[in-house]
């Protein structure tokens, strides 16, 4: 077992038997997810913004245009926090207090950098391609030099992290077991529905397998 | 309409034609989600942590254990940045560089603060359940004085907000809609699955209404 090492920010205080410092579970969530949510601190106020991600190895790639706030100051090295939440389920008790969810979320602490080298960054961008819908790369056409120069594309370790999970059903106090309410777990996925061809597309075109069988 | 006014922060740089400052807009987007992520700072760095949320008119409520150390420092009446992502599909172009996603987010910037008033709590916490699951609360067993003083509720105004949406097909470049690539949206969406009871409920029981015909 892989443990990354425990820091005063991710050693968890609160309901630590549901904490994971394993890298084999932080790595499950973070594949299975493609959406984090970045934080970061600008003239003092913290902005958490949405955008997409991959994982390689031990790091972290996000991506997006260069003009954007977010990459141009995260790209700097100040302080981030990269959060990636997958909900599983409502929890549904029998008292109100012991309502819940069942979720896997993973927290990443650190700094990223700017990918700069050319291969690697198309590398980087395969990746992040390849992670968001595998297979989808190779049919479509590649950057061009502008549209590299257009893009900024960052990495950060996966090195200062924790995960959270809660699973299984509710559980309520001894003496709630007695009554008469429906308790359980009301599961909660992503789920695919059927591909919207672009109007511009002409007819009969086969919707490719990496679209049609997609899965996560 | 009733528009929000912008702000140094709230005002869309990327993109800003995929903005709104409209309230409208934003308690769409607020009402169809429950999980927000919470950014503040703690001792500089930023922190980003996932919880379940209520909009009631122009507030934002969000609660949990007293023990928490984000409601603690939140409920100081720290900066907070909260942000709702709602992801609606992948959006499919011909180049690897107009891939996109549908989504619609917003991101609110303020500050909390700690609601005492005991019957202001109360209602509070209705809101949060209501919000998640509408129609559970009358069934349930509601807070004891022991859980209400170990639960903390939050409130801060959604004053200074704003809406980022983007819809619709991929928009490629115009000499790419000639290749021989498929293109078009995959939706994505949160699917409600069947209902696991509690392995210690009675035989039997009826799944309630709220549980069986959940949608959001």
């Amino acid at each position: 077992m892989d443990e990354l090492p425990r820091t005063p920010r991710t050693t968890l205080k609160r309901l630590p038997k549901r904490g994971s410092h394993d890298r084999e579970v932080i790595n499950q969530i973070l594949d299975e997810g493609f959406i984090c949510h970045v934080g970061f601190v600008l003239d003092g106020p913290p902005v958490v913004i949405p955008t997409g991600y991959a994982r390689v190895d031990n790091q972290l790639i996000i991506h997006g245009s260069q003009a954007s706030r977010m990459l141009r100051n995260v790209g700097k090295g100040i302080d981030v926090c990269v959060t990636v939440t997958l909900i599983d389920g409502l929890v549904l008790a029998r008292s109100a207090f012991h309502h819940s969810m069942n979720y896997r979320s993973v927290v990443v602490f650190g700094n990223a950098s700017v990918i700069d080298d050319r291969e690697e960054k198309i590398a980087a961008l395969t990746a992040l391609s390849e992670h968001i819908i595998r297979g989808r790369w190779k049919e479509v056409r590649e950057p061009n030099e502008a549209e590299l120069q257009q893009t900024t594309v960052l990495t950060m370790p996966i090195d200062e992290a924790s995960a959270k999970i809660r699973t299984g059903p509710p559980l309520d106090d001894e003496e709630d077991y007695a009554l008469p309410i429906w308790a359980g777990v009301l599961p909660l996925q992503l789920s695919i529905g059927e591909p919207l061809p672009d109007p511009r597309l002409p007819e009969n075109m086969d919707v490719p397998e990496c679209v049609r069988n997609y899965s996560r």
